[in-house]
């Protein structure tokens, strides 16, 4: 049975990824991140996310937040933006954009990865109903991919560590779609960049905006009438 | 005057690669990294080679070891090896690669990189008298190189970060060479994989010899005759 590391922040993308993951067979080890992040309860949702899925190897890696200093998500200057209406998502990079953080999660899962005999990396990016972050298009994961293969024993021994994006071309209904299908329970999940403690998702974040719209899409209601506490 | 990230680990290569930035007239910020590598003790040459030089910017980043646990300098099985002779330096990856430890590292130089509007990352890889780690050739450099402009926001708007290895294709006699005429000391690096706290470098492994190599060949004094407490 192949291993696979998935990256599994918490939100709904990587938990459909998980399940997709688990559906063929693969020897999940999910990882999680703890770099500081403004919405860190999605680190308790990841653990309710590979509880519910079965995954019995969960590792929760922390990240040195200050090399990521750069982003109102990371305690970086500014305010997570209001967009007035879903057509403003995704038209420039926003100022939650946090600097070469898929590169480092990407390296971190790598290290694990060969550590681990690993053959293969989920990731849960995303270029279509996506903020426009420039760690999340097809280029770029093409260009990790190519990386893993030269950085690592396993590599240049001729069996490289492969970096799969299966979100990568799909629309946020379909993903939904998807995991519905694979039986995701999307109330473990949580998405938005800034959520109150007794209010739950503010609903006008990005992420809470692009979440509403891939229901709406996939003829789906969102189970998360509460807040992940 | 641009600013780079130089990766300065408290070994020779990179306080070699520090003076060549610094006499580039770059503003430098240096970075080293606790990994809980079983040479510690180089984080404290780190500092030193910092001040000597000049560096007021000098950062120490932690990243969290279990992920890079599948060598001997990160407590994994097995024993630091003693080649039997400088010959057998280089023939194969040794125990001491650590997984996607540069992978790691240039990662979190890229996210520096980034939030300081610094505009180029040096890193002292070394792909002539090294130790056969796959992260040290010139086709990986070239490859992060690649992955930095596409990672980042800086690299979308046409101001990619690029990643200078100026040692890469340098013998460990030319970087002595090229370092003592910048008036590095090499009395403040430290070199060895299995230092022991009282008696120093044990000579013997792959990174002493390639060092008393490379000062045997540059026609100087290794000025290490006590190790760096």
């Amino acid at each position: 049975m192949a291993k696979a590391i998935v990256l599994v922040s918490g939100g709904l993308d990587s938990a459909t990824v998980l399940a997709m993951a688990l559906e063929q067979g693969l020897e999940c080890m999910a990882v999680s991140f703890d770099y500081g992040q403004r919405h860190r309860g999605e680190l308790e949702c990841a653990r309710r996310v590979c509880e519910a899925a079965g995954v019995r190897d969960h590792r929760e890696v922390t990240i040195d937040p200050a090399p990521l200093a750069g982003s109102v998500l990371t305690g970086g200057p500014g305010e997570v933006p209001r967009p007035s209406g879903p057509g403003e998502v995704g038209e420039e990079i926003p100022p939650t954009y946090v600097p070469a953080r898929n590169t480092i999660f990407l390296s971190m899962a790598l290290a694990m990865a060969e550590s681990e005999g690993a053959s293969q990396i989920h990731i849960g990016a995303n270029a279509v109903d996506y903020s426009g972050y420039p760690d999340c298009r097809p280029e770029y994961i093409a260009a990790f991919d190519r990386l893993a293969s030269l950085a690592t024993k396993a590599g240049v021994e001729g069996r490289p560590i492969r970096v799969v994006a299966p979100l990568l071309h799909l629309t946020k209904g379909e993903i939904i779609r998807a995991g519905v299908h694979l039986g995701v329970d999307y109330g473990l999940t949580s998405s938005c960049y800034d959520p109150d403690d007794r209010e739950g998702p503010c609903g006008v974040c990005d992420a809470c905006v692009l979440r509403a719209e891939g229901f709406k899409a996939a003829g789906a209601i969102d189970p998360l009438a509460e807040p992940c506490p």
